[in-house]
């Protein structure tokens, strides 16, 4: 077979396990291979093993036949009816079934994924790629349709803007949890076109600091996080996944405390004392604090030096010296993130949620926390910090003179900051156009380019080693070579995206909140931001579904209704959004520095009455925002609305026969309510009389009460008109 | 038939309709009152009509037989279900629903009522009182039941709490609506025990705004309000009333611009343009500023010249012309309040909204803000703008020297105020003090004892009047000449009855919100305002308790989940607390004024930083709070959560023979795959073989897998063992 055919078909297998024994006695190995063959056999898997080269095997994974898989389907259908995910019950014929709504790749393989790795208490196999006894199966991938992501790449590549028929393909291959990252990257970079053109317009007419570009920024920022929280919910509707995060999935790491009998099923569950949670909650605030002074404290002297090394120093070496910041940040800040990174995952851990959902919100906040102080906390050092204190702190810089003293050749060129030293007003558009232009792209070719070589350098060095390993005579172990001649190069690409790295979509995400903020938080320092972003997200959307196809392994399709926690960053991003942007106008509008490059005129009093100000205005302007959008025509909710009106109707007509059995009340009740009466009026004479019943039969029928009434009327008008009493 | 025995029995009537007919021809008014009669008899009423006096008949309407009554219980139940209201569709036979569930009185009463004032076209007799064709009738009541009423009084009025089960008779008698704020009142007076201890330490050990009191209060305003939130969602469960809120009632004054059909349930509909409204929303900005400027003139005028009197003038009657403000304020105020009200009413109208909960959200909001100003207003000019800016505006007020220049003996008692002018610091004091126990005092003396007299008077006139038509020979026209003796006392009641005013819950609940501003705004000024809203509301639940028994005709019992809007106040009032307090404590803590009154030292800056970081705080600690009281057991939700098990059990259940007709995956699927794997080999070689054929064909079953997969095991350690390499 061809390279280019391998590349052609997947052999149907729908998934593959990549079993790997290198730290496992043979015996062992064997025994645990078996185990995982008969669970997958258990559970209706056909299976076909190869070898997989350097102490693995691969096992390649298919449903046995369609039939089993139609009841999964449906079974999951069912739940997700159940609890409320659909409106109606999937009807009952599981042929018809799917017919009425066929299956699609990622609902198939999802189900798959669940029925191999689900516990087997609720009808999986129970295999836990890395974890406990299944600590031997490596990784349990699908592969890549490259016919598929072929088109999907040229496709992209070629056109401007996605079109939602683009995001639904995602969603039937990849699953709904990516297609969301696409779909909120796409309305993000849609919403761009706006503040970049009208960025550019004041960038050239309204000067630095405009409060009309603020404004204007302020608001499209609350109206885009409006908007896509509006948009979410119609894409959930339309891709049938509206309510999945309600749907509860345990962890599996979950340590009950003890077991209690639940009070409503019966059922013996695990439970975790709330308090003993809540206190451990309250190590995130030592946490943070310890955070943000351990990073603040090396963003802020890194600050300190350079600040002293390109405005204070004046002695030889400079050039190079000037990197000394720079090149402490790069070394220390990856070390000092990767260990509270780490820190931020035990701690998440050791807080011991019930379930995937809660465990993944706790994270995102944590890891939110540090993202925030890496990310923003050097440009507030500079803006709320270096501008308006810059006077009194920079003169106590000289404490860096340590590190540049051998260099200097006389004392002179140490001395503190001489009378004539001014704050660099240059500095802050600098750091921002920094960190909204140069780290964006040198991101993206770290995202990009970087695993590229990495990964050709790899192959390069095997390559290497394999025809050394030829001319020192013996022939180098090949794992392809009892590969059937006609598997051969299928089995090759298999061995490589085995290689491949996992996907994981919320540090997409991530780099997407974290760009907004920017814009957000001090777009009005550079309103070319939005353009800058406008192009990087262009490149990016492409880049990361080549990174997808190319990179990385195909990803397990996962359902999500949302883009989770990241959306309370975005609002909250939104909202010290108009507390920044505010300040910082009133801090540098028409430039206002002094002669000595610090601001002038500036009032404590007026500078929180704008933001005081502002931050009111925004919540009144987010209120409007809110209400407005509601009112937005939405094809989803329009949608669900049907779904739910048609259920209705359903149960209507089930129950119409029923109601019709039920006396109406409004059909010829008056004459059943005399006969009822005559009735009454024959039981009252029988038993004794009660007030009630005397009261009740003096009138017969409404025709009698009518004539009694006319005789009334007729004589009230004659007792109270005096003309009337004269005449009797 | 004794006067006590009047009171003893309703003789099984469920409805008085008062119809009247003093305006109309005498040939109509007949024509319909036939109608009438005619329209109740058609949805199975039985009437008995009576002489009510002064140009008015009384109809007695009763439902002619209970199997009719349980039919439209079963419907209204099941539309409850249908709109989510219900878990569980209620059992199919009507007896048994009834038994399982039995009728209680407010709900025998609201379909009662729905029946009778429903459209034609959804099966109710379309009878609404007052209104187009209905103009003559009057009223719809129901009869106080006043063994009930009794018990009530006397059981409240002897007890310091009322439970849980207190509220739920209400419930039963009332409607969810009038016992929702019972239990908010309850709650809230619960609250207050707090408060009130605490404040009165306060009071004696920390002097006035201090800001320990002020930071408990803000603290205790945001528990209630976000505990009320968790009680209301509680009690709904425990009411089944969840979500009744959102079935939407139609408006009948509802004028559509156009008729469309709904492309989802094809009906026709009338709608009206959104942004046509949205464009009538928008009067209530000119509204809003109009109705503040109004009657913040009126309120700093009379404060003007309340000032100018009190401190500054000093000439003859000074006692005298101290009462002109407050005798200008309360002849223009109620003029005012009630223009202003009647325009938002028609502001309302004008914005014609579709549904009732529309429409009173709307219609609330804006008496909101006209109750706003009249309350606040007056506190918040003298806290914000008379001391800090007294010693400049001051000055100015001898304006209203023209007021009292007649009364002047010279020319020296109307000059300005003289240098040795200071601020009143006890102004502030006063004021509070005066909102919240005097205006309170009185406003409970307004509602219970001016209604009594006002009917006393009445009665007392009326009996004048005929002792002076008797003298003066002729009998006077006694409407009870007719009344058979045995109903005498009863029709007697039946007529006092008509006669009384319409409750109206919406006002009491307004009154509670506001006076709980004056907690949340104010009270750090006089921290024993607590002490006198919780004396004052114990008194005013008893007292709202006897006027509803006694001052009005028996409420119409209606559903509700909720407040209302008046819920959005209460969060409205919690937040400006934060604002108000901090900035309160800031200005005056320590009485830190000056030796002339005014405040010394303030700082704007230092004001605003206080009230900024305050705002801040309280965001947090509601966020706090929220997440606190979201974890609080609520035996209403855990109600509800049993429910939906059950009927997801059952579900599970209906569906589970189906579900077992399916072939289960884990049913010795892997003898199945053999055998399927077996005939797929077989059509392989008799179809041509593809390469996918070819490659699930090499090994058959997992038992081969398993033995293929431990070759390769063995095979993968000689391959990489460099040892095992030498032996071989």
């Amino acid at each position: 077979m061809a390279k280019s055919d391998a590349f052609q078909t997947n052999m149907d297998v729908d998934y593959v396990i990549s079993y790997r024994f290198a730290k496992t006695g043979k015996a062992t190995a064997v025994a645990k291979f078996e185990k995982l063959v008969e669970s997958l056999a258990s559970v209706g898997m056909q299976t076909e093993v190869r070898n997989g080269g350097s102490h693995s095997v691969l096992l390649f994974v298919r449903v046995a036949s369609d039939e089993h898989l139609y009841g999964e389907v449906y079974r999951s259908r069912v739940r997700d009816w159940i609890h409320g995910v659909r409106a109606a019950a999937p009807p009952k014929e599981t042929r018809e079934a799917l017919e009425a709504e066929p299956l699609y790749e990622a609902e198939r393989l999802r189900i798959i994924y669940q029925l191999i790795t689900n516990p087997v208490s609720e009808g999986g196999a129970g295999i836990t790629p890395k974890e406990g006894e299944w600590e031997n199966v490596e990784s349990l991938f699908a592969l890549h349709d490259h016919a598929y992501n072929k088109d999907w790449i040229k496709k992209w590549t070629s056109s401007y803007f996605l079109k939602t028929e683009d995001l639904d393909d995602i969603r039937n291959r990849l699953g709904e949890k990516i297609a969301f990252y696409f779909a909120f990257t796409q309305s993000y970079f849609t919403f761009l076109l706006f503040p970049a053109a009208f960025g550019a317009a004041a960038w050239l007419f309204l000067g630095h600091f405009s409060p009309i570009y603020a404004i204007v920024s302020a608001l499209w920022c609350t109206v885009f996080t409006e908007y896509w929280k509006h948009q979410e919910v119609d894409l959930g509707v339309r891709w049938g996944v509206r309510g999945v995060s309600k749907i509860e999935h345990k962890r599996h790491d979950f340590r009950h405390e003890h077991i209690v009998t639940d009070p409503i099923t019966g059922e013996q569950v695990g439970v975790f004392s709330v308090t003993k949670r809540l206190q451990r909650q309250l190590l995130q605030v030592p946490f943070a604090i310890a955070a943000a002074l351990l990073l603040g404290t090396l963003i802020a002297t890194c600050f300190g030096i350079e600040v002293f090394i390109s405005e204070v120093y004046g002695g030889p070496l400079k050039w190079l010296l000037v990197f000394i910041p720079t090149g402490l940040l790069t070394t220390f800040m990856p070390i000092l993130q990767s260990v509270l990174t780490k820190m931020a995952t035990q701690l998440t851990e050791y807080e011991n949620y019930e379930t995937h959902a809660a465990y993944q919100t706790a994270l995102t906040q944590k890891i939110f926390v540090l993202n925030f102080i890496t990310s923003y906390l050097p440009i507030l050092l500079t803006a709320f910090v270096y501008v308006p204190f810059g006077n009194i702190i920079v003169p106590h810089l000289d404490i860096f003179s340590v590190a540049v003293q051998p260099f200097a050749e006389d004392e002179k060129q140490l001395k503190g900051p001489s009378a004539d030293w001014s704050i660099n007003p240059d500095r802050l558009r600098k750091q921002v156009i920094y960190f909204t232009v140069t780290a964006q792209v040198v991101n993206l070719g770290m995202e990009l380019i970087v695993p590229y070589l990495k990964r050709r350098g790899f192959a390069k060095y095997k390559e290497m080693q394999s025809d050394r390993a030829a001319k020192n005579g013996g022939a180098a172990p090949n794992v392809a070579l009892n590969d059937p001649p006609e598997d051969a190069a299928f089995l090759k690409r298999v061995r490589e995206e085995a290689q491949l790295d996992i996907y994981d979509v919320t540090t997409d995400i991530r780099e997407m909140v974290l760009q907004f903020g920017y814009l957000s938080l001090f777009s009005v320092v550079w309103p070319l931001t939005a353009v800058s972003f406008l192009v990087n997200d262009w490149i990016e959307l492409r880049a990361d579904a080549i990174k997808i196809c190319v990179e990385m392994q195909r990803p397990t399709p996962w359902r999500a209704d949302t883009i989770g926690p990241w959306l309370d960053s975005l609002s909250f991003l939104t909202w010290l959004g108009s507390l920044t942007t505010s300040a910082l106008v009133y801090l540098f509008f028409n430039d206002g520095l002094g002669p000595d490059g610090h601001p002038s005129n500036i009032q404590g009093w007026a500078l929180l009455l704008t933001v005081f100000f502002s931050e009111h205005l925004f919540f009144l302007v987010r209120w409007g925002v809110q209400i407005a959008i509601s009112k937005l025509h939405s094809p989803g909710l329009q949608k669900e609305r049907r779904d739910r009106y048609l259920v209705r109707k359903q149960y209507f007509e089930e129950n119409l026969n029923l109601l019709e059995k039920i006396p109406k009340m409004a059909e010829d009740a008056g004459e059943i309510s005399r006969q009822s009466l005559e009735e009454d009026a024959r039981a009252a004479s029988l038993k004794e009389s009660t007030p009630e019943t005397a009261f009740w039969s003096r009138q017969k029928g409404w025709r009698e009460v009518a004539k009694v009434g006319r005789g009334f009327i007729e004589r009230g008008e004659v007792e109270v008109s005096p003309e009337r009493k004269k005449e009797l």
